[in-house]
């Protein structure tokens, strides 16, 4: 087994050795120029951590951990244009760079290179690979547009909002370990069952995001501290406060959510007040460690030895273990 | 075999026979309504010609026809944002009925879904299909995308032109074409040479579209007679007519087609006048009747029945007979 930061060193340059000048550069250029943003590559490390799991060379899973990696892109890439977001990782977006049009070509183009990764494999690992493929990309599909419904819905439940991030963020982590073990050709067995693992780890890991989003160290969180709380986001934290707080923490609380002022800190500390106070942050908290727990549980009933059992127990808590 | 009237109809029924509930509906309905608005289908029309020229059950091609059919409709909703165009088949775009974020999921979305309807075929089929499939829309994104870069380039070579037409175009038809032959477990000749006949009679299609934007009959003809020249779109009549003419009516044409006047009717009859007189439109006459007899001669050497033989270039006949 190899370290994540291995791991991270072989996609960028196999990333590397997959660029050719080809034409048309308008097509091809916004491409290489997102995807050389980086990143942690963290799904194409699952999908590499994942086939060395199950006994295969790392290299061979390097195809299908690009086209994880090319599809989340594929997916910032236009997300970025329907949030109208200026900026991708500290630099320009793409629709900024150049133009939505460019943006949406460009998107388009990655989605179906994603696809053509497959190709490099044996017939039957291709169709594995491109089901599960499909089936996942259209799930994220659906979550962002969820997401998006959400946004003038003011009925939301928990479970929505459990179902949203599932497809949204959960099934792509899960979908880049199964294609690891599919690479692997191991049991169908194991492979649903890391699956599982992936899946209940990105639902932790998105709760998580929700959480230190409100109440991370702003020196440490990748993102504004607070940003959810600015765009009113109904996010667990928000769901799960106006579930449990009274009446007069819910007025408060829908007041809140329903203002923007200039100077946002004084409605930060009160939501984040509010959050405490009803319970919701402790409920945030407990179900993220709820999905952690399930996500070991599953690991248990792999069939792998225990020291690699051992090494992805390791990651999830390296990756749950981010400092609030 | 069937007549292209029936085949129409077994596509809208297979069409309506997949719709279901599905949720996001906001997501799911901007789809139904495109594939809804119809147009001729003649791409998925070729699949399951295709498929029964090469002795297999039309039916056997549905799910290969729709996808072609998804595909085609995926590149127009997302070609109609790019275009700002308000209208597609005489009725609202989805950007314009939904709104651009809407247009563009849907479409990804839809993407994705024309690779999932190859899944109903055995491993080898489903590799074969998908390939191609992954081959062309990539190609179809070139072509948009040279498309762009022409809008704003004066140099554009005949040589360049041709080629986007091709990606733009003729590929898909051409491929549309070989998924009947591939599902029809034909030789790889026989799959190779389909597809050269619908490649060739996909370029022919195009240029007589060109040449038809411009000469066409403005009652039969389904668009804006004279659209082209409005946009100052460099077509293959026009390439050839800067390609032929003389230094007075080059500068001519170059003016010409550097003003938007509010009334184009003058504008057009320069435009086609220089057009005769330089012989661009014989020009254009000419390579549509080159690339469609290339198309027949291809026909020659497909292993099958002069009777399907016939039956093909009947088609070819009946598609480049639209008349001026």
């Amino acid at each position: 087994m190899h370290s994540i930061y291995q791991y991270q060193e072989f996609i960028s340059d196999y990333l590397q050795s997959q660029y050719e000048t080809k034409e048309p550069r308008n097509l091809y250029e916004p491409i290489h120029y997102i995807l050389d943003l980086g990143g942690k590559r963290m799904r194409p490390v699952l999908t590499l951590m994942s086939a060395e799991v199950f006994d295969a060379d790392f290299k061979l899973a390097l195809p299908a951990a690009l086209a994880v990696e090319v599809f989340h892109n594929f997916s910032l890439v236009h997300d970025d244009i329907m949030d109208d977001a200026p900026l991708r990782r500290g630099n320009e977006t793409v629709h900024e760079k150049w133009n939505v049009n460019t943006a949406i070509l460009s998107g388009d183009a990655m989605l179906i290179l994603a696809y053509q990764y497959f190709e490099q494999y044996n017939t039957e690992v291709f169709r594995d690979l491109a089901k599960l493929f499909s089936k996942t990309a259209l799930e994220v599909c659906e979550g962002q547009q969820y997401d998006v419904d959400f946004e003038t819905r003011d009925d939301v439940t928990i479970p929505e909002y459990l179902k949203m991030i599932e497809y949204k963020t959960a099934v792509l982590v899960a979908a880049a370990m199964k294609m690891g073990a599919i690479v692997a050709e191991t049991s169908k067995e194991n492979a649903d069952l890391i699956y599982d693992f992936g899946l209940n780890l990105g639902l932790a890991f998105q709760l998580q995001d929700d959480y230190l989003d409100a109440f991370g160290n702003p020196e440490t969180f990748g993102k504004q501290v607070g940003g959810d709380i600015i765009e009113n986001k109904k996010t667990y934290l928000y769901l799960k406060a106006i579930e449990f707080s009274n009446d007069n923490q819910k007025e408060q609380l829908l007041h809140l959510f329903s203002i923007q002022p200039d100077d946002n800190s004084d409605k930060i500390e009160s939501v984040k007040s509010i959050f405490n106070e009803s319970g919701a942050s402790d409920a945030t908290k407990k179900a993220i460690q709820d999905y952690t727990l399930k996500a070991f549980d599953t690991l248990q009933n792999i069939g792998i030895d225990n020291e690699k059992k051992d090494i992805l127990r390791s990651f999830g808590e390296n990756l749950m273990g981010r400092k609030v």
